[in-house]
């Protein structure tokens, strides 16, 4: 499992004074862009291939609020690697252990030129499938 | 239904050329705010009086990407009224009709000073079973 | 002058419950954006038509700050339109015509394929020169 | 001086591949949120304490544009430290020490209350003159 540390900070929050639902969203995208990273893969030189990762679906709970200056965790975990589409499993905890929100996170793969469905480059597919 | 115009703006795309994916539930937030004002409740009145919406849930799909420039709208429809949740069904559309993005927003109604859960105002309640 | 009207959402504010700094940027590149529809150019086309502009400078004062739920104005008045460079005087004010920030954004247009500057589309610089 | 590591990930990039100008101000706030917490202050105590930091002024020239999977350096610089104001010099820097952008910040100490300037807690202010 991939963990990325996350610090809150002013420009994540809102004015309940916690961290606003949608940027939970930003936190999982820069974690699975760290975890592509580890295995391998550069969401830029991914990009001048011509893949982009897209997500098709998410599926998201809200437990508990993070707030101002709050040391978070990411975890990510893959729980599915297809040719075309690619699942994962993301949670953002408090240092402590304790869920803040998580869930499901479906992506693809698109050719930037058309955003039509295409194949993983296989390395990386390999590369997931072995940490399945 | 409600129905809220959306342009799209630089500060909404990536460097994929289109939306960020997050940003959709910003979108989905600005309708579900004006949806709110239009039964006559403002979130920051509602906060002064010590309650505040919080999203419990979201499941999106998200199915084409808008890009620069482009007009869109979410269109909000209630779809469940409770004491101290209310779920709303969102879209996110082309001028033309064509779906870009949509799903189910889970939403509660918290106490600012603890974030446990505290009853909706009756009016509100009220105001929203009237347009399920 | 043009008066882009901005109705401020909980994406906006941060946990000192008003309006976040670097937002009023955004604020104020939605109001460019705008302007130039109104002389006749969409950013997304001079996209495709390979030039792209930036901000090569920003100079503002933070006098007040916005709270949710609030309509401003973003007033913008274009002070100065060379061949590869313009300025922007820009401000955010209240309903009721209080300064909120405002000041001095210097732009300029470069070749979207190298970042190079490049001249202004001849129309869009007759446009501009026209208000000032 | 007080250096910060930034990596860039798509939230912060825009449709024209590169990383969207307000958000170097987002950059810049998270660094000065890291310096004071270097010497001593959580930004959420301080506001427990009825005191928040706000910024009077920015000054930002935009020299060159960073883009996806960079990782880049925030310098900061307290220039300036007095009872109720403070100024820093930011610039954001590749890891080979070019410039980005950079100019100064004006920050302010309010309180929390009524948002008028207010006293920065002394041992504060005596770490930020420490540092000129």
């Amino acid at each position: 499992m991939h963990i990325l540390p996350i610090k809150i900070y002013y420009e994540d929050t809102d004015a309940q004074g916690v961290v606003y639902y949608a940027n939970y969203l930003k936190f999982f995208e820069r974690a699975r862009t760290e975890f592509l990273r580890e295995i391998g893969y550069k969401q830029k030189e991914l990009m001048e291939k011509g893949a982009i990762f897209v997500v098709r679906e998410v599926s998201v709970e809200f437990k508990k609020p993070a707030s101002l200056d709050q040391q978070i965790e990411v975890h990510t975990q893959i729980i599915k690697a297809g040719k075309v589409s690619f699942d994962f499993n993301q949670e953002a905890l408090t240092k402590e252990g304790n869920l803040l929100c998580g869930g499901v996170i479906k992506c693809g793969c698109l050719a930037l030129k058309d955003f039509k469905p295409k194949a993983l480059p296989s390395k990386l597919y390999q590369g997931m499938k072995s940490l399945l």
